[in-house]
């Protein structure tokens, strides 16, 4: 049995390893090192995962944090976005069920005069992905070109595209290393895996929603807390702007979760015609945006702005010339409203008369996952056109019987199998639930 | 990038890292199932790694500690020494310099009726190894088939052979991937290393000299302290007599530090002729063997036993026996006594008159390692005749002038580096020093 121990002469791999042990602060030279010989494959992965362990249970400060954070992007490309005028801002979402934000908010930015270069997500267990959602567009491709993403920036004002393998690739292969040692919840890992992403794509400023509550990554207000202020923290560190707003994830956003379902909900919010709950999060989220990118100070007027290109549909007009400009089909898009579903359909009836006490997000995003709109594993496939509406929102009144949600898969036993999971995620109740819960729970800026 | 993540449908690794990680006590069933794996190499590195680092920052009881440490015995063969009447005891020291008592300390026990089946280690960094002081013994082999492993214990009393392979493969494999992950020092992996080592060759009871302070790998008393009640704890989970005597590490033990030079000295000390502080730590490590294999119950009775042994001369005896047995040639040992040393030597003189305040143990056994005494990987040789001869011990007087240390080296260069180095672990001073450190500093039993 023979390890390699030897990074270089004077900076040795387990030294690091045995300085975080200890629960000392590690130096930019010594994260940096790390990051490149892991990265260049001259790490091997039991070093790395030794790391990480240690990370997770003493801490990194956020200057270390940021070390970590520009280690990582040295790992691979930065997208060149030199050159552009327009503040460079993105938003980023720790993950929820129903969570169409992005779809809204980035055209709702862009028409406000922003810069949008979104890499985005694809689901992963009970959560959505931005990216399967906008495969259910006929034509629309995420996969584009350095030149192709630079050139949408510029014309468009935003564009969403997949991660390229080229950019941060240490992230990648960290990321799987941490699924499989029980080292993904480290907080400070998880900040260097956000921003690395974010900042090597170009952005400049970043808004961070992390969502809180039992459908989200982050089930408590102390952890979601935590990941805000390391987040703004290192972000500071690298002399960056980040916002972090965190808002509650215990009910689903809007009143769909599925691919297809979804676009369509985005569509209906960007024509003015969205749930209360969408449209609160979203100029809440691209008011920050505004102020995060310097182009307002105040924030009612930021918000006021926000709501004008929803109002006079230039946020609308944005979505479009996105939805060419990356190759879908806008007016088929169009027309598939109301009509593009999965073959096999069901409603969830009120059990009972009462008010609707609860809609579980986590349930209910495992019901989705179920009918088909999420994945285990990065390899599999997702069904663009299953999914569930919900009829009524927690606090609402219900009669008996009364239909509560419609649901939609491609396989008949899928359905049944969603169905029966969703019965768990609603709770009925005698009396009117005294307060729902806020959305927006705290605003941390650095 | 793609990891496996699953041991079994029901028990997989990264659920077992995550309980360790957030400090649950694993089970039995959890523990030996991940030995395995990884012991077959159904579990890779990156894992076990990961493992390790929870392990050493959120510990184990003894109850883990002992499924572990029975886990790893089951990884490989045990040797069958099943049917020999006399109680097998052995006795492991966790190394310090000049520590040469094992082979004063087999023979007594031997000839005092017990049977010792020890397997022991070789040098690595400053501290010396059992096997590599008997190599130098012409044509004395430790390398024994466990039928001749077994005939040694019956007929001569003890034998001292390298480990086999195929004995606790797991701990080797472990160990191995512990040393680059910075994952050497935790209290219950140690203890698992050591017990499963020690109860797989055939001991029943054991005796573990701690050692404690600048030239043991415990510098303090009470990481000392936690070592041994892991031990003995752990075995008194198994079911098994482990008695922990804590000792003194600061200055070297008796009078020389190498291989054939301790050979020497032992052959001294079996010959009543033994420096004090050797000889106190032998009668009471042999006592604690002759109690833990059920021979004696009175502690003063025991420690007579041991010193008539060494009085009537029936330990050397043995000792005698035990080298022809194991293919040495006795009379030639005895003619290289005084004469084989290595081709250059020197001696280090007082600078100063006064008191020998200090004779720093891990400084000694650094130098002696410079001098080719040890090695620094597995792979490296030594060198038999070299090593360094203490003329004074600390709290005595020395004058001006007067040599206080006699060193031997092969090469005129290693001889000088030593010699640099050993000037670092001397002090003197004015007034005699008021106590000297005691030798046995705690005795620990279940």
């Amino acid at each position: 049995m023979h390890y390699e121990t030897t990074m270089s002469e004077t900076l040795r791999a387990v030294d690091i390893i045995a300085a975080k042990r200890d629960s000392k602060t590690l130096g930019k030279e010594q994260i940096q090192s790390f990051i490149r010989a892991y990265s260049e494959g001259d790490i091997p992965d039991y070093q790395a995962s030794a790391l990480c362990m240690a990370i997770l249970l003493n801490g990194m400060n956020a200057e270390e944090t940021g070390h970590l954070t520009r280690a990582m992007i040295d790992s691979g490309e930065i997208i060149n976005l030199a050159g552009i005028e327009a503040p460079l801002v993105d938003k980023h979402s720790t993950g929820g069920v129903g969570d169409k934000i992005s779809l809204i908010l980035a055209p709702m930015a862009a028409a406000c005069g922003l810069k949008i270069p979104m890499m985005s997500g694809r689901a992963l267990g009970h959560t959505g992905g931005t990216l399967d959602k906008l495969d259910s567009i006929p034509g629309y491709s995420t996969n584009l070109s350095p030149t192709r993403f630079r050139e949408g920036v510029e014309k468009i004002g935003f564009v969403i595209a997949g991660q390229s393998k080229k950019v941060v690739p240490a992230d990648r292969k960290l990321y799987a290393l941490r699924d499989v040692t029980a080292t993904v919840e480290s907080i400070p890992l998880i900040t260097a895996s956000i921003l690395s992403k974010k900042f090597a794509e170009g952005a400049q400023a970043l808004v961070m929603d992390v969502k809180c509550g039992k459908g989200a990554f982050m089930k408590t207000k102390e952890d979601a807390r935590s990941l805000a202020l390391s987040l703004v923290n290192t972000g500071g560190s690298l002399k960056r702007k980040v916002v972090a707003v965190i808002t509650d994830m215990t009910e689903p956003l809007g009143l769909t979760v599925g691919n297809f379902l979804e676009i369509e909900e985005s569509i209906a919010c960007l024509q003015g015609e969205g749930p209360s709950d969408v449209m609160e999060l979203c100029y809440r989220l691209g008011a920050w945006m505004l102020i995060a990118g310097g182009l307002e100070k105040n924030f009612q007027l930021a918000e006021e702005q926000c709501r004008k290109v929803i109002e006079k549909g230039s946020a609308f007009d944005v979505f479009k010339s996105n939805v060419e400009f990356q190759g879908g089909n806008f007016s088929q898009l169009m027309a598939m409203r109301g009509n593009a579903r999965a073959k096999y359909s069901k409603e969830l009836l009120a059990p009972q008369s009462g008010y609707l006490s609860e809609v579980d997000a986590f349930l209910v995003g495992t019901a989705a996952f179920v009918l088909g709109v999420g994945r285990n594993v990065a390899e599999d496939a997702v069904e663009a056109l299953a999914g569930i509406e919900l009829l009524k929102k927690a606090g609402e009144s219900v009669e008996k019987g009364q239909p509560l949600m419609r649901i939609w898969a491609q396989e008949e036993s899928r359905l049944n199998a969603g169905f029966l999971e969703l019965h768990k995620a609603i709770s009925i109740a005698p009396k009117k639930p005294l307060k729902a819960h806020s959305l927006i729970l705290e605003e941390i800026t650095n």
